[in-house]
């Protein structure tokens, strides 16, 4: 049941998304390409992710029905990071829940208020006189003289006596970045699309957009299909180096889920797939390797290049993309083989290097990206987090679907949990693990090196909910238990181990380390830093305190200054599709990012092993 | 036996061709892109195409033995207007009695003297450094530092990793048009070569270059597999047009033909095709369409117009040409759809252009092409001539070949012949054709309107020989008998007709209004003229005076001030593939040449009608 696709579709824009039963509405909204104001990280605190359910609402839960009057449960009105929903559901989300409705530094990211549109694609209406004995101007000069000097594709020039015939010498011309790619038929300049494709090892998100306008008119989502041949994108570049033909099934597995994508896209919308003449694809760079055929054997050996750092452009064609077989198909340029397009596309949707002061953008995942930005100069690294954050390795772990615990909380007292979906906890996820460790931490359960203390060793203030949970084994091993085994011996309940929160510790010491080493390379203390960008869906999810009590988060920084911007590599990539002037900021982004090699740096591995303790209370 | 191929080699280029038995040496050597020097138009008068066999050589002919001592012919020694060969034979062209070797006007076309080489290819041999953790420049940008920002396509960057690893980091980048199309491991900057293409609508003619140096390496011929499906540019265009994969099989015919040829040229010089990296194609409007793959409906409707005049850059993969995969394919521009781009070549090759004073190109074949060139100004037209002078739809007409009266003079008030290969008589080809008539209208056989006198009506100082041939039949039709039927019924002899001296009014007639034409629109006067250029195969055989006699050539133009140029579309071709400039030039002449539409112009009809009268005899 949890595992079943369900759609969610968001209004006013009527975007729909398929995703797991139990997701939570703000990362399916996320998914959409929608994201939604959580000031309080999620936590049910704030009130401000305010949405309504025209259908599919759950039950309201305790928060909600602190936040809303029974009118308005009744009228569906629930807080998005507490909705959970198992079926097919209908959600508005007023303007005002949106994070770019508010904030000035996402406002520009929307479509709304998005670049000026100027995507290097034209299309022009001409009616041209035929020919006669006495004006034998060839059928492309005579096109030529109406439009412009310009490129011409060779399947044009092929066809073109065809086309002006069948449409008495009237028709469309169809110029990318000034090369003629088509002669259509009649008047279809109002038809003129593009299509924006976020490449995520994991799931793969595309929106079309109307290039007139740059109106988003659909936006869609699918697990990538190259998960079955691994999870990790050094399994893969494993395939892809050793297996004869690895690299044209990767291509092959990514370019059949795009493929379907741009269909699904153009059902929803009726629009025509031969009128998509450009996308642009963001990824990181073995995802983008991978999608474009590059051998991508370089990304999994010392020291870890990619073939290419510079934006590509290839046709539709070589790609088997189902859009116009000339389209042009944009790869963001990527700053180096851990750093990727994905993180660039960032720096354009968050438009991070213009910004005055000291800012950091963090894309925490497997791998975690950072980019620091010191009034205009950026300095960018990779740190490899490890799955814990997304539950892998972890005892009790698992992603953030239905059933996790994803939010432990000390009131009164008592440790209280949150699960997804609100039903019988079944394992817990990241942010569940970052809050229970910091719990931990606080109540003197953890040491700050991360060991885990016994009953007998904690301070004599720990609060008795806290202290009962500790057990100890023959081998005198500590593990603190958050859900009960079952009486009858179902279920063996759920535990945090020694072992997990050494995990844990790896993971946030990765993230914590590597971001320290950014600040020192640029001179800054973290004290000064502006503005904290956490991107991803991950993100959105983590509760910025327990975060900052673990060390992930640099201390010191006010709640208010650590912004959620959601998936920033599709909404980099929608930018670059629309403007042109965003795909050459772009190239200039990944050339003038200086790439610290954290590797090589002697520093890092005091940096890291430093990092390792968490931080002192500081509250 | 008269039609099977044989191979002529010419030392000491090495050259290689495969002709019929029986072609005449002349046009074998045209073949092979040599212009042997014929001053007397082939007519063994002046001696001055000698040739010495080294194998294969025929007895020696009665004007072979005027002109070469006994020594000279035990020796090998021939003149090559003389020279039939029937059998595989290998032949010395000394330097003097080519045609290059002597004119200035030529000289620049040969590749001693050619142009300056400015062919678009640069190959780069880099060692570069290997990547290492303190310096992780990736593959493509490794490379740029070492040679300089280029474009780089897709198809280099998606293998280059393995190729950089395969040769540790040392190499050759291919450059092609600033492009770099490939990397090749080791030191391969030697290995740089073109192909220079003369698609002919019966004939393809490839030559082989070094473009380091600008040599000819090897020459091959082979019959247009498109012959096939028609003899005719109207039927293959019909065809094209007609035919549900008309178009795709005509492309294919001529690619497959191309691409034998490149695999025997290959062969001849142990070559890789890989180190083949750019190509150029030089014919007709319709072969280059078809070649190419543009529909060419246009050009066999009214107003025959080209879908495209410009030159165009295809890859060799979407030609499937066996070449390098990415190498470059230039067409040459055309000037309009009965103007192509051999024309345009010829200009090139002949610097008619850029020559002081008036200048006529003339290249005569069921098409003939005609430019005239002013102080620089261009005007070309084309004019329909049929295909009489290549003795089709001529009663006892044939092709150049064994057995063919290709000459026919007055010799003591006798009617002399020589046929093809010294063998007896089987028909009459074009320039046979041309002296008969010009003997028949200068002795009056002939009135200047083309009627055929019977032997009453002619001057009574006709010679008896001339007499005596003119026949009467019951419908009181005149015909002019050269050779007699057998006596035992076996053959009817070769007879001249009413109706081929008709064809070849209408052939000649074509010619000539359209030459006048050309002279009335740029205000020349035929005794003004200070060159006529005569190219293709057909113009090395044609004699002067005859030509002149019938009003085919203009009159008042000296014997010398007339040349037979060659073949100038393979040598036009082959000036574009060696020079960027010259490529840029031709583009300049296509678009500068005036057109001369004569269908469209009143005056045509009258200068036709008037042109299908001979000449008063000037002598």
């Amino acid at each position: 049941m949890a595992e079943s696709p369900i759609n969610i579709t968001f209004e006013p824009t009527g975007r729909t998304v398929a995703v797991l039963s139990g997701t939570c509405l703000l990362e399916a909204a996320a998914q959409a390409g929608l994201t939604i104001d959580t000031p309080c990280g999620g936590g049910a605190t704030c009130g401000k992710c305010r949405v309504r359910f025209r259908s599919g609402a759950l039950p309201a839960t305790t928060a909600e029905h602190e936040h809303f009057g029974p009118a308005e449960l009744d009228a569906g009105w629930r807080l998005a990071c507490r909705a959970h929903p198992t079926t097919t559901s209908c959600v508005e989300i007023p303007v005002g829940s949106l994070f770019a409705g508010k904030h000035q530094i996402l406002q520009t990211a929307t479509s709304a208020a998005g670049p000026a549109i100027d995507c290097g694609v034209r299309k022009i209406y001409v009616e041209l006189a035929a020919p006669t004995l006495a004006d034998t101007t060839a059928h492309v000069e005579r096109l030529i003289r109406e439009i412009g000097e310009c490129e011409i594709s060779a399947g044009v020039v092929r066809g073109l006596h065809a086309k002006l015939r069948a449409a008495s010498f009237s028709g469309t011309a169809v110029l990318v970045d000034g090369t003629l790619i088509d002669f259509e038929p009649g008047d279809t300049t109002s038809a003129c699309y593009g299509i924006a494709i976020d490449i995520g090892t994991t799931t793969l998100v595309a929106s079309l957009h109307d290039l007139s306008t740059g109106d988003e008119l659909a936006v869609t989502a699918r697990v990538n299909s190259q998960t079955r041949i691994g999870d990790d994108v050094l399994t893969r570049i494993r395939h892809a180096t050793s297996s004869s033909h690895g690299l044209e099934q990767l291509q092959q597995a990514v370019a059949t889920d795009c493929a379907a994508m741009v269909q699904q896209l153009c059902q929803q919308t009726a629009v025509s797939r031969q009128h998509i003449y450009t996308a642009v694809i963001a990824g990181n760079t073995t995802m983008q390797h991978l999608a474009a055929g590059i051998d991508p054997t370089s990304l999994g050996q010392v020291p870890f290049i990619p073939v290419q750092t510079a934006g590509m452009c290839l046709e539709a064609r070589d790609l088997d993309l189902a859009t116009h077989p000339e389209a042009r198909i944009h790869f963001l340029p990527v700053i180096g083989g851990f750093v990727g397009g994905d993180t660039v596309a960032g720096l354009i949707a968050t438009q991070a290097a213009d910004r005055e002061g000291n800012s950091l953008l963090i894309d925490v995942g497997t791998n975690g990206e950072i980019v620091l930005a010191r009034d205009g100069q950026l300095w960018a690294t990779s740190a490899a987090a490890g799955p814990a954050f997304e539950g892998a390795r972890i005892s009790c772990g698992m992603r953030a679907a239905e059933g996790a615990i994803e939010k432990v909380s000390l009131t009164d007292d008592q440790l209280t949990f949150s699960t997804i979906g609100g039903v019988a906890a079944r394992g817990i996820c990241g942010s569940g693990l970052i809050d229970a460790a910091a719990q931990m931490l606080q109540s003197g359960v953890l040491t700050p090196e991360g060991r885990m203390r016994a009953r007998d060793e904690v301070p004599h203030d720990t609060p008795a909910d806290i202290v009962r949970r500790i057990e100890t084994d023959a081998q005198e091993k500590q593990t603190f238990r958050l859900v009960n085994a079952d009486g009858d011996g179902r279920g063996p309940g759920i535990t945090v181990t020694q072992q997990d929160v050494r995990e844990l510790q790896l993971a946030a010491g990765a993230i914590r380390s590597a971001t320290r080493m950014l600040l020192k390379r640029a001179g800054i203390d973290a004290s000064n830093l502006n503005t904290i960008l956490l991107a991803g869906g991950f993100g959105s999810f983590i509760r910025r305190s327990s975060a900052q009590r673990l060390g992930l988060l640099p201390p010191n920084v006010a709640h208010e200054q650590i912004r959620f911007v959601g998936n920033t590599s599709l909404r980099g990539a929608q930018w670059v599709l629309l403007s042109r002037s965003a795909r050459a900021k772009a190239e200039q982004l990944a050339r003038q990012a200086e790439l610290v090699e954290l590797s090589t740096d002697r520093d890092f591995l005091n940096e890291f092993t430093e990092a390792m303790i968490f931080p002192a209370d500081d509250t």
